[in-house]
């Protein structure tokens, strides 16, 4: 889908897939941005000095065996990278999948990665210190169709690293989400201090491995990097507003969740479900991950009582029973989103239901809520055609939900804890907090 | 797919999908098993009256209406009940999905439940207070390919319960793993002792809701039962060898793992990855659950540094790096199945390879590990047509592999505790563990 020019430089052949093959970098008449370099170590050093002669800014080196394999490659990586740095060029790996950049509503979009899975657009960034992660959040994206305005598998990172690409990243239009998969800091002080200033606009979702003894000596040995004390790590990230995510799923699932909800100002939750156990798992969930499933007021359950069946329950979670229809959910859906102990309302449907599934969450979006909403479709794999249209974000089970709610809470907190109410900001005299924010850049993000 | 003969009884209508509809019991010619009854609760009364004269022994009662919705549904209930037991009629329900049972290799199988999801056969027995539930396991069984051998949602569960049931499974042929979702325990005490007994040969994996204040409330409502206390719950739990899964999802991938999986004889856990990230997470994952990523012995390591390339990492996990081949795979599987310390496999699959994955698989297939084995396939999903045909269990994530390994592990360590080892038994004249199994529980199990 680029809409550019790409060159192939191959030794010996004449013609790949159609495209003409060039013996060296010389014999293209055009100029050149980016280099992607898949060629024998040994050959790299020469090729580096070709790309200076022709002035290319760009290196990305898919190549392994530098400083991943012990201190020889080491000394190879450091030798490459002082001469590309000399010669102007910024260097991606060694040791990389490649890197993909995305503008959505325009032509542009660069895959220069060997993943095996087509990548689709989206607002959410990722940089990985793992190329095979890559691919993982790029099968992800494809299940649920959520993709990635930036992709950067940063390898062994001697030059562009997590700190470069989250400063550029924090300023970049196509993206509204920060996802990372990091074994280590190059600079961890200066890693929080750009975090610390994304976080006021960009939520950061982080999965930092390396969290026990056995991931850390993995770790080491993986990208020659020393694995940080996790304890440090959590309170630091913590202090950033940066998400920590467990999983790789977990973390695209919460920025997928970012991705398709409102900020909570608050963390009560209100639950809906046609069927009762699953109703009670997710209610588990909650309050096992530290979210509040919040009492309902009285004029709630009046209003639920006057159009319930009397075997319903009106209590929270509301158990609508089996028998609801998409009407039921649309109205049980505002009822419970003008509660004021509800900062966030999430939805069961579990099948067998009487109506399409579809129909049910079509009265969902229809119902328009003023509130954040998660639907949970339990068991529903096959009979809903593509979840992807809807503009809420929809889980298979309570648990993940659950986790992803408790992310949107915690940003939330976090935001409100940085930035005043606007009410003090007019006494500052700055009036919008998209000003106050810069304002505050100026002062401590620079 | 049921080879029996199945009435259809409903006052008005003459035939239902070509079947002939009676208008009531006694103008069927022939004598019946199990009454499946889904008409308005008010009707029931009378219709049990028709069941006893007709000598039926199992009515399911699907209707809901009863003991969940207050005092007065809690009186009907018990009247009906009473009806039917002293009419010798067992009463499964009401408020109950229904019923499965399959004969695997025979011709029987009998869906009386009202699932969406056709259910598939399998050596699992799953018994649920939640019939929502039960719709979700069978759609995870479609998705794994491993299904029931028997399902019975208790419903109200006024008669009978998890306990008889529970009883009645332990010594069921068709059944060599238990899964049970519960809100309440009608008799905890006599659970524990039918569980003490079940699990010496057969693992009891259990949801068990209203962990938490929301959680026990919610119960409370769903089905008229009081919620236990949770602490009091995970102690008797883990004193019968009870497997206590956190999620739906993860007490089905539980099962499906003790379905293809040997028991392992200790906690040591072996790593190989052809991608070093999700092998570190993987590690981080095995010793957050409290296994142990165990230290491979000299004469192991030695060994895979004579086939692997310079660059992998023959420390555990093990990096056999992309660019493994199948043959790679299997050799590096057998080698570690060897190292004394190693106790179960995991093995990582991760794309891009320069191989089909299932040609992988099927490498792994071919090993024939003395030990068990885990596969985690991450990004796989729409590269291997079926999953299912391999012997081995297969994971997406590692946290959800570890889980089960942990598991398995657990299992295994409290079976052994259990069980004397081959040596005492010989001792006290007993050859095998089968007989001793069999001695043991004429003593303590009856």
């Amino acid at each position: 889908r680029y809409s550019g020019q790409v060159y192939i430089i191959h030794p010996t052949t004449d013609e790949i897939d159609g495209v003409k093959c060039y013996k060296s970098l010389d014999n293209i008449p055009m100029d050149l941005d980016m280099a992607v370099i898949a060629i024998p170590k040994e050959n790299i050093d020469n090729f580096i000095d070709e790309c200076v002669s022709k002035s290319i800014r760009i290196a990305v080196i898919i190549t392994a065996g530098f400083s991943e394999i012990g201190e020889e490659g080491a000394i190879h990586e450091k030798l490459i990278v002082e001469k590309a740095v000399k010669g102007g060029i910024r260097i991606v790996g060694p040791n990389t999948m490649g890197v993909l950049t995305s503008i959505i509503d325009g032509k542009e979009f660069v895959n220069a990665t060997f993943s095996p899975v087509a990548p689709i657009a989206g607002n959410i960034a990722f940089v990985s210190q793992s190329g095979a992660i890559g691919a993982v959040m790029m099968q992800y994206a494809r299940i649920k169709g959520r993709g990635f305005s930036r992709f950067v598998s940063i390898g062994n990172k001697p030059d562009i690293n997590e700190n470069n690409l989250l400063e550029a990243i924090s300023k970049d239009r196509a993206t509204e989400i920060i996802t990372m998969y990091l074994e280590s800091f190059v600079d961890g002080r200066e890693f929080i201090r750009h975090a610390q200033c994304t976080t006021k606009t960009k939520p950061i979702i982080l999965v930092k491995s390396g969290r026990t003894e056995s991931g850390a000596r993995a770790a080491a040995s993986h990208t020659g990097a020393l694995a940080s004390m996790d304890v440090l790590v959590d309170a630091a990230l913590e202090r950033a507003g940066i998400i920590r995510a467990q999983s790789i799923r977990d973390m695209y699932e919460i920025a997928y969740g970012f991705a398709h909800c409102t900020i909570p100002t608050g963390s009560g939750i209100g639950i809906i479900s046609n069927a009762g156990g699953p109703g009670t798992l997710t209610a588990d969930e909650c309050e096992f991950v530290g979210l509040s499933v919040a009492s309902l007021t009285e004029t709630t359950r009046k209003t639920l009582d006057k159009i319930l069946p009397s075997e319903a329950s009106t209590a929270n979670p509301i158990d609508i029973l089996p028998s609801a229809t998409p009407e039921t959910y649309r109205s049980v859906a505002n009822i419970l989103a003008n509660d004021k102990g509800i900062d966030l309302v999430m939805i069961l449907v579990l099948p067998p239901v009487l109506y399409p599934i579809e129909s049910i969450l079509e009265a969902i979006e229809k119902a328009n809520l003023q509130k954040p909403v998660i639907v949970i479709a339990m068991g529903c794999e096959g009979l809903v055609e593509d979840f992807s249209r809807f503009t809420f974000p929809i889980y298979e089970e309570p648990q993940m939900a659950a986790k992803v709610a408790k992310a949107l809470v915690d940003y939330g907190q976090y935001q409100r804890r940085n930035i005043p109410p606007i009410l003090s900001l007019k006494r500052q005299g700055i009036e919008s907090q998209d000003r106050w924010l810069k304002y505050h850049e100026v002062k401590d993000c620079q």
